[in-house]
């Protein structure tokens, strides 16, 4: 035997095949599926583990930590790669390796072994995750090894030894959308899309909701189902249910083409509903309730380090851990309610309040009232900041140039 | 005659008391009226400044400068404040300033004057772009002028007023709207949208167009009317083509409340159809053609200061110059062109291409192609990247606490 | 009489004239005279105060909290302005500030005053610290103050007044210094400097003394005084002595043209010697300790930032309180000692260690060993590196472009 | 035969070794040597690689294009890394490789090799340039193939090799400098340093002399020698002077603990006299001359990345195109001179001018002139941007938090 290795098993083609091939190799194997809320028999994924020769197959529930610890966080900094991207499943990788590892560590193996390919960034989140978790773990990933990689050059390798093997392959018909959607300027089809209504066919009638915060986590969702109000606080809970209706409203598509870690770009369409819905009303809030110069400073600085590192895989990493302390520093004030509507796409701010902050005042901003400051006031602020602009009208005057 | 002044005027009920009352202060008026695309009778306008006194009544089309060196770099950099606000208004202002110093230097005048109030953006917009633009120019405010403001104090007063001295009111019944919205939680009322239709009641059918850029400016859109394909080039008629598309869609409204430069926090409702069509297909064409360290750059810096400055009036100044350069050095690779769809307040991306960049690669990008590099070569880049996370992992594991 | 004001009073020319003028005025006037470690005669200030009629006199010693709460934090963020300004009397400003606040209130004086000028940035510091304190405070600010300005147009106008009034002056023979400096070619005369020698007269003789850091912050200072190890450990005293050592080896000199609040360019010759040390030595420290991105990020965003507010006077205000939550969670590593010389003018650093922290580690930085990770591994990680870059290379060969 | 190689070759024990054994392996080898103003005997190094065995041996005088270049547009931007590391040979390596690549391309070779270590940042220095110079280059570096490092595995190892093949070894006495400077805290020997006499016994008379600018960039210096007035205006001869007087008043020597590119902490002791005195002098000028906007913007977003980049190696790449065009843009008012002294280790400002900038106004400036704005002014614009800070006390002092 060469030892034991931890193998994150999801029960498709690829990782049944590393799974037996690594068996064949004279591994050990434990085989580890995360659950973080994705839909899946994860008693059948146990089950096939097993029965294709894995010593032992744990389903370890990372719902919670995944809501809790990365979704939650990322909705208080509004995280966002590259303009448009919620990162998805970045937020998901590192409460997935951090429970494998635990698994390795439990079932005295000396390795994980992952199914990423080698050109994406998913093989990057994973290893740096590891590295920094375990750094003495070792890493083994057969698409990169070209042993595997040669041997399984196409799909027809991977089916063919599917079959040798007895691995049931639930889709014979391999999906071909990857394919087409590398050219970047393909429509995806309408099937491509999974977790989301098409905007086209989604319901006539808007669907209007409630979110609230406290310290700029999701801390209340109240909504209508059925015609009654209902309501969730827990965060797995709430999550879900702010999930399902962007779902059916068809909130959350993106189609990008994206800059990966290695240097390469590449075709991305992406479905994040329910984070769409959070990080609009948290956005939202934020202008009620935050200050200006904590708002630029966050903005400029933590929301575009922390989306980067998330990107890169760097979760588990000192510049993590500052930024999300500077997350929580600021985040204070960020305490009210937000009333939203999904509806065909569309995710639609319609009011927001908070009791306890009052940087904003009906009256000051009042253009018909005069208020606490003299009108007169502002000719001074205005005349002091001229000042420098004074000086460099009058050198262009000098120098004949026009503004 | 205490001198001539120059004063920009709307036509609507403020400016003509403004108007009206510079003259009874003694004062010879010329009256400045800004076309930037609104849709306004600039015929009846200026016949209303001459009958109420004005010696002069000029009306400026500003539409070319204002699309060709306002909107245009705004898009060019993805222009955006406070997360969500496209500018809209901000981008008007320097060249009505402009415009309106140069008349007021035609015309002999010695100030300026505007019918901002006391506590907006708009008066800060206007006189530091006047200050720059002829630094020894006076400027009067009669809404920071305590003689004025003191004796207008209500909107009673300034029905008075006009009707004392045969000022036509349009409408006798002034918009409640403005008061209504300064609560944030109240949702605008649908008659409140003056350019948009609204999402609900738009075209159950999408509308698709296509954008193309040239160095990260519009230079074409194609779109199809009354079942023709047609094709808009001339950069004011290609923006206003874009605005129709976007308004008939109800593409482009927010409802945000936002943070003044003033340090007031204000509730505003925005619709910026246009360019909130252009400026989403521009950053989606970036991730196409635009290096992601350029990106990374540009968005940190060059966006957020552009906007920012936009926002706060600082048009023309030295950092508007330096910023304008970068943004230029930044769009080299930005040719190509985005299909898009508009869809009941959805701005959908449908796909991209580029005939000149070659940054992105079909055959690289795919997972199922090895391509130029050895997956081998992903394990020394990762374990490299590793070497700073395990010496923090083992510092960590050293100090006993938990990544 | 009007009521109370606490008058902020040096005990010099200007802020005498100031109270006798407001008590001519028909105030009560309160003397407030902050001790930060200035050489004064404290005792005679308040006496002075008292002779010309304040009914109060009150000296507070805020030397601890401007060590404590300002200085300190200070060095654990680098803080400099425009790339060479230590911040000296910006990092005194909050103190005082707050503690004449506390006098005005203790003494129920309905108004605070100052003798800064109107160009300066410590009005502006004073005021808006004073504001945020206590947002319903009065402001007299006599040299904005056009009665008092205009009788007090000249020097001669101010030593006339002393005159009438009995105001001892101590030097009648004005300093020519400030006059001569708003030259920027001219060079400061020697007897310009006050507290620090000059380097060209400084000991021949280095003077070696270590410093020690915990989280960020100064702990101890070891040094030697007539041939005898001494140990500093009080923040005051080992601020003190630090500055003492400075001051002797013509350490902390500057002379600049800087950009002020206001927007006005100045000349400014400063003089900080034992900021100079504490903080190039515990930048040096952060080489050896601190996390290169953690670094990096604390540079460009808190040290920044941090800089910018304290020189405008924003010490109170949101931003400050988030970014100072920032620099604490930046500095949990910084623990060590830096072993430092000074000499004539220079701050060396003769090297560091650290008992607690390891991210450097000999073997690994060696050339000569190849320590845990392969040198193949480098290649892998080059040539990922590499990918965009040779995109990048390809397109420009295309276009016939030279690199 | 394998083909034919560019091996970079400085003369030195490493890569007479690497060259020979090239050779030993079956390569054609061609010699490329750098004259970057080192001061080497550079036909005693052409000699030696002929005698052994490389088919062409070619020295390129870089010193122009490095600093032209490389080492003025540092200066124009005031390039620094980690707060004190001055760039010195990252500045270099650019220059380095791309003439390397061209002697490559000349001559046929298919690859090119270097001596450079497997942990260091200049072999990815090198590797990045090659590769974008490059795309389809081959680089062979012998310290990372396990081949050439098993077999040279102790400095012994190479001693031995150089005699059996007759390579002469000019200092057989090893120097133990980079050993013992491994240990941070270990002060480095005087005889350490190279280039720069020691503080301690540079000369007891100051040197002055006057830099020029324009655009940014050195044009003049003004210097005596002999006693006699001189001045240097070509690039190179002003660099070079710029250098000769640093180097013999101790200015440029730095000890710190760096972060390399790899992510390992280092130590480095560097000496870069001549762009000290040129950097210093630059930033003081912009003081003078550069808009306060500008220089925040510049220093925070160009100064920052352009060293960041200059020292990861990234100098042939998109972003380093896209800084540079922003630096241009920002030093079109960087025009004057600075006066300076160099005086035992201090780099000493004592004035500075410009006849054609006039952002700087004496009497603006000055605390005595009231000048053009009136001091109420300044009132109204403290008071507005007191606004904020106002809201913020109150919600403090609601909440019973002291400031």
């Amino acid at each position: 035997m060469k030892g034991k290795i931890c193998v994150a098993f999801s029960g498709g083609l690829d990782t049944s095949i590393i799974l037996k091939w690594l068996i064949d190799e004279g591994y050990e194997v434990v085989a580890f599926t995360a659950d973080v809320g994705q839909e899946e028999d994860f008693d059948a994924i146990k089950e096939k583990a097993l029965k294709l020769g894995a010593v032992k197959a744990e389903v370890v529930d990372l719902r919670r930590e995944f809501v809790e610890e990365l979704c939650f966080p990322a909705i208080a900094c509004n995280a966002i790669y590259e303009n448009v991207y919620l990162l998805g499943t970045s937020l998901a990788r590192p409460v997935i390796a951090r429970a494998q590892i635990e698994v390795a560590k439990r079932e005295g193996c000396f390795a994980v072994s992952h199914g990423c390919t080698g050109k994406g960034n998913d093989q990057v989140r994973f290893e740096l995750a590891f590295y920094a978790l375990q750094p003495d773990i070792k890493v083994i990933a057969p698409w990169r090894d070209p042993v595997f990689y040669e041997r399984f050059a196409g799909r027809g390798d991977l089916l063919a030894y599917a079959e040798e093997k007895g691995i049931p392959v639930t889709s014979t018909k391999l999906s071909p959308g990857a394919g087409i959607l590398e050219d970047p300027n393909v429509t995806p089809p309408a099937d491509m899309w999974k977790l989301t209504k098409d905007p086209l066919t989604a319901p006539d009638q808007p669907e209007d909701f409630t979110l609230y915060f406290e310290k700029g986590l999701p801390v209340k969702l109240e909504y209508t189902e059925g015609g009654k109000a209902k309501t969730a606080t827990d965060p797995v809970d709430l999550f879900l249910t702010a999930n399902a209706i962007a779902r059916r409203n068809g909130v959350g598509r993106i189609d990008i083409v994206e800059n990966r870690f290695i240097g390469i770009k590449s075709r991305g369409c992406y479905e994040t509903p329910g984070l769409t819905c959070l990080r609009a009303a948290h956005v939202d809030l934020e202008g009620l309730v935050l200050d200006r110069e904590v708002r630029a400073l966050r903005d400029q600085f933590v929301t575009v380090n922390y989306s980067k590192l998330l990107y890169n895989g760097l979760y588990f990493s000192p510049e993590r851990e500052f930024l999300e302390q500077s997350i929580a520093a600021s985040q204070k004030s960020v305490n009210g309610q937000v009333r939203c509507r999904a509806y065909k796409g569309n995710m639609i701010i319609l009011g927001r309040s908070s009791e306890t902050e009052k940087l904003y005042d009906m009256s000051e901003s009042s253009m018909d009232e005069i208020g606490d400051f003299s009108p007169a006031e502002t000719t001074g602020f205005i005349n002091v900041s001229a000042i420098r602009l004074k000086k460099y009208g009058q050198m262009k005057q000098a120098a004949g140039e026009r503004l």
